[in-house]
């Protein structure tokens, strides 16, 4: 059992906030973060993923493949978007790490599977100071 | 002649447009960078400040000062805002990070003079793979 | 179930000794870390905090509160500091990285749970070859 | 029970070929990786291990034996080196970065034992956006 | 005038050789870089170049065009390749950094004043330890 | 004329004092980097040489023969000590980081010009956030 892990970047914009609450509301929990003018990050997601090794070729799964992955199913609909506006798999949610982390498991976790591998952690850094790991665990 | 220099961060959102230009203009010269809906960076800025070092004191000028000049008077404009639409030393300027280095060069000048020195080079981080550089050379 | 980290930065000085020893028994043991003149490290501490999501909220803790937390009760007892001579949780404990961890867990653990979260794990780096991590375990 | 890191780095050079298939099929596998000409890599090798903390000490092994370890085992039959003809413990494996993950955790477990810990984790990093990690499953 | 910097990277095998030399001579002035089996590196490669702003545009060049011609010109001969072997614009030169920088330079210097723009400098990280930076003079 | 520069690292503890100051004076100037039971730092020291390229051998210096300087005139003497007591370059100097860069390159000098080529810049780096350079201009 190996755990490979491949490195995608993003750069978005977004904006905490809680649609039932007024402006005041939404700045009083979230702060400057709830900025109704947006703000943005450049986002780092790590994706682990582990497996058996197949002894013929020395991997558990084709880098290029997962990263193709990745980027078709992710990275493209996040890079240079507007979280809150613009990404279909974070409608409804606030637009926090934490549920990017979790959403990006949902998107993953199928194709994962059809790499003959299973999805182990998703990582998200939004800043230097800031991360977020999700493992699936309900 | 010794040069010191700051590191400061800020995460903002902005859009590459000339407001003179139709969205497909836009589009077509700043490609995705031109989003209508905002994307956004953390950005890294790099203070460099050159002078003599004063010889009771060990050092040209004081670093918590410097720091508290360039938060006062360049990052807490544009931390968690909107370039385009909220920074007064952006307006009528594309947002790119050159105009960012230039207009931050002018902004700190003056201040760091009151602090003995002399403004040697603002450098800006926008992603890990691009950055700019500013001496004050017109 | 989710993992939040925060990432926070101190400078300190130490020294590993054990008291009981002699000089040249502590240099015997940990060489020119046992320096009685000390030496001292540029040290990063990431707190690991775990949970569900308030779905609300879209997160777990407020980040600004586990900032500030750890800022008020582990960071400003350390930075500028001399581990040795000045950090009451660490008083009777040789200065090393490793006890540094679990006292932090204990200083913190309490914190984080009014914070409605878990501690989950304390790493913290002093150097960029050498870590600790701790998850609680007896 | 805390877990200790230490990093360390080789410089080798290596090409993911299957001896049994042709460079045609080993180019269809493995893509520009197959290069028959050889590229290389700047590898970082993380060794955690784990134990409990010996209270006189203060730690759980000595940081310098671990190190000199990892140097006399691993790295100095990795650095500057050829992964493919000139490392004895990767003979007859595909020269990919979750062979050497195994490879490495064999050698090293024995010493680590010696040492009075446990061996827990090996990761290495290819490049700044692939990695792996083995924690001794099977 | 302003400077802009775009990182690009690359995984190469080298050897350093003066093949007028024997086996042991080389040895002798070159170490373990010396090895007839091939080493490698993750390279950096970071290329400044400078001009004027256009106004209209906010940006001296493309950093999309010239991200492209880097990765034409130069990514692509480099990457995954072996330097002595395979790479044109290295033939009969010892392939240290500094000649890798120079010769750099010199493909690069025409396509960047396609660009309207000046070559300011190359830079290459062999490993985080180890840079050159070549700037054209002679 | 190409420019080379080696990191080498050293841990150390220090104290920014004016020994002809009283401690409240030396809080006043320094706050809390004036505490008298020391605080400490990881420094990154980089050096950077420059000269012609000699065509025979690929470079102007042996890069192994220039970290052995830095390493014999200056990190052993940097290394896990205290930079106000124990370093004889520093005696009588405020242990700043701008005088750590001028006293390093007072030391370097000569030898890097018996290596034939010349010392071109000193860089400092006292955390992620604080770093001086010096090129020996008076």
């Amino acid at each position: 059992m190996i755990y490979l892990t491949r490195r995608e970047r993003f750069n978005a914009a977004h904006q905490l906030v809680n649609p039932n609450w007024s402006e005041e509301e939404n700045f009083k929990v979230y702060g400057k973060c709830s900025n109704p003018n947006w703000h943005g990050h450049n986002y780092e997601l790590f994706v682990t993923i582990k497996g058996e090794i197949n002894e013929k070729l020395g991997y558990v799964a084709d880098l290029k493949s997962l990263s193709n992955i990745i980027n078709e199913k992710v990275i493209s609909k996040l890079d240079h978007k507007n979280i809150n506006l613009e990404v279909s798999f974070m409608k409804g949610k606030v637009a926090t790490t934490e549920n990017l982390a979790i959403s990006i498991w949902e998107v993953l976790q199928p194709y994962v599977n059809e790499l003959g591998a299973e999805l182990h952690k998703i990582r998200i850094t939004e800043t230097e100071n800031n991360s977020v790991e999700y493992y699936g665990e309900k």
